[in-house]
């Protein structure tokens, strides 16, 4: 790995109204996440598994970003957390101005913690802050360990990495330690949590890390 | 699903070498298949398989697209096959112009199929052609069989659509007869190959339909 790419931007547009975003958080106390993965890696179940183990601890949001339709703010919704969808049409990645605008569609006075699940996708989103406190990156089993070498820009960007599905490791070839180097080696500092949403291995650490984040 | 988005576009800068790239491929009488899919939906896996199974039929090469290192090209290389691996720094797809300044490092001449694996991304690499005659998609099972919902824009515009992993169907909720009626929906005359390039069930479809493409 030659050098450690990191996400450098000059104060624009975007990171303006990011900027408005945050401190709207920060007047309602509500710390965000923005969640950042590939297409299918587990955003949304990681999301309804967390809200589940949060019930009677936090109160939590979510703003749901896709290209298209509703299908994850109403699973969110089912759980009777609010949750906010937002569709991009053909965009890669969420930005400070959709979020901003529908802002006034959530009860922030009554939330501790809002995840903002960014439209799927490995490379764009990590490039536009949305005034979150927490970036969060999961990275699937069935995604292999080869990703940080491909895409080192998100491992190298955000403060913590799911790694999901990892009850599927006894049917793939998955090397979990060299994966792991592989990430420290871009992001020395990061949090890593294995876990699986369906057995609930390692919920337990994460679940933890984020009730530390809005303690 | 409310509208079938398709991918409209003006006569870009990108569009224009996209052209000059196709009179060079036809010029050669090489037929190229832009591959595009999420990261670690099997893209590489799937053109490996591919070269293995069409040895002794056709001549193969290879582009690779990703943001950093050359595992891919590498892996490509490893079978005897031609391959140049296009590294596109921070950028979430291939463009016309990258596919152009490398098309002299590949012998066009001696190849009937050139593989172009995009950079693993569901959204940005359908806007942007290459020069391809042929868009294949890859959605691998552990996706999930909701992506047609959210990611329509690259399920209504490409040829056909390899559905990969299918080894892994026992492990995973995926309703394929539900997944492909959605993929239809959008996409009447698409071709679909459910397949595992780790036990090689459906790869022989696959084939014929590229020995077909090629003949």
């Amino acid at each position: 790995m030659k050098k450690i790419p990191v996400v450098e931007r000059i104060m624009s547009a975007n990171d303006k109204v990011a900027a408005r975003n945050r401190e709207v958080f920060d007047q309602h106390h509500v710390h965000v996440v923005n969640i950042m993965a590939s297409p299918g890696a587990g955003k949304t179940t990681l999301i309804l598994r967390t809200i589940e183990a949060l019930r009677g601890k936090r109160a939590v949001g979510a703003i749901e970003g896709d290209l298209a339709s509703e299908v994850d703010s109403l699973k969110i919704r089912e759980l009777g957390v609010p949750a906010v969808q937002i569709n991009t049409g053909g965009g890669c990645h969420l930005d400070a101005v959709q979020v901003n605008a529908i802002l006034d569609q959530l009860p922030l006075e009554e939330l501790d913690l809002l995840f903002i699940e960014n439209v799927g996708n490995l490379v764009c989103p990590v490039g536009f802050v949305l005034g979150e406190h927490t970036r969060v990156g999961i990275s699937s089993i069935p995604e292999g360990d080869d990703k940080p070498h491909k895409y080192p820009t998100i491992f190298a960007n955000v403060d913590a990495l799911v790694i999901s599905k990892i009850d599927l490791l006894p049917y793939l070839p998955f090397d979990m330690d060299e994966f792991q180097r592989l990430v420290r080696s871009l992001n020395p500092e990061i949090s890593i949590f294995p876990v699986s949403a369906v057995t609930g291995e390692g919920m337990d650490d994460w679940v933890q890390w984020l009730l530390e984040l809005t303690s």
